[in-house]
């Protein structure tokens, strides 16, 4: 029977809002504690996967600086602090592609890296876009969009070209959930 | 065209071995500076997808404390500095499992976190297995093994019992690549 651990104290140590860090004392469930774990709290996001009505997939092209490359994902941005998920992946579609949708299909969330941080990443299927060709990037995003087919998508990850697991994990549940959408 | 940022400098402010973390000062492409942009490196992991005769594929059920919660994911476990990430994989799924692999197959790697961390999960296919029946779990590690068959993986990701994104990640990549390896 799995136990989960219990939380004896937590100190904020986060050196920037931007990078939210704390400590944990913690008991395991063969009674040891830990004095000292360390988690982030990076935040939940939201994922927009965004399907044409010719069946092609928004992507977007971008430099990553954890990762220090370019990064080909699924449009995405953190969810502020008590916004619904909802609107933040409609706010975050319109910046970083320009693109509208009428519909939206919630898909649930995976979790990045479960063992250090519980982030949440909440995945969208956008449906019945329109494009306004005017993204609104901020001061330290410059991103290119791309339209692939299901098809290239494989191939894509498969050449090592997407390599984001929330990308990927979220292209898979919602192929898993609504596979009438992905047919070419 | 997309450029990269420029590192002007770097600070180790890690709290522990275990969180290693760092400070950069980075120039952007549009010669804005940020003084201040935190990135983690929590270290290259190995995934394994280990597959018994019978086309079932090992899942391991264990606490991740950043999630807070009981994650069923791929045996995985972080790759010692200068490792090779295949010798990781064996040791890993031994440790987590009581299984070995005769054959391995490489995937290539998925990235986590590209926006606040360059860390990679390498993938590999474990065929051809033995039953040691003997698990070698860390101090911190309690873990339950699960056999699922393909189709079972999938309802888990759509009912949101597989969350972790290597693990979906892993398993898509798996899939796109040795498709005759998933048949039932």
């Amino acid at each position: 029977m799995l136990k989960k651990w219990q939380l004896i104290s937590e100190e904020d140590i986060s050196p920037s809002p931007y990078f939210p860090l704390y400590k944990h004392q913690v008991k395991l469930p063969n009674g040891k504690t830990i004095p000292d774990f360390y988690i982030s709290k990076l935040g939940d996001v939201a994922t927009i996967l965004a399907i044409t009505t010719d069946y092609k997939i928004l992507l977007v092209r971008q430099y990553k600086h954890g990762l220090g490359d370019i990064t080909i994902e699924l449009p995405a941005g953190r969810i502020p602090q008590g916004e619904n998920p909802l609107v933040t992946a409609k706010r975050e579609l319109l910046e970083e592609t320009g693109f509208m949708a009428k519909k939206y299909l919630e898909l649930g969330g995976v979790c990045p890296i479960p063992s250090k941080d519980g982030s949440i990443a909440y995945g969208f299927i956008a449906l019945n876009l329109t494009n306004t060709h005017k993204q609104h990037l901020d001061i330290t995003e410059d991103i290119e969009v791309l339209q692939l087919s299901n098809t290239e998508i494989d191939e894509f990850i498969k050449e090592g070209k997407i390599i984001g697991s929330d990308a990927i994990a979220t292209i898979t549940l919602a192929r898993i959930k609504h596979p009438e959408l992905f047919v070419n």
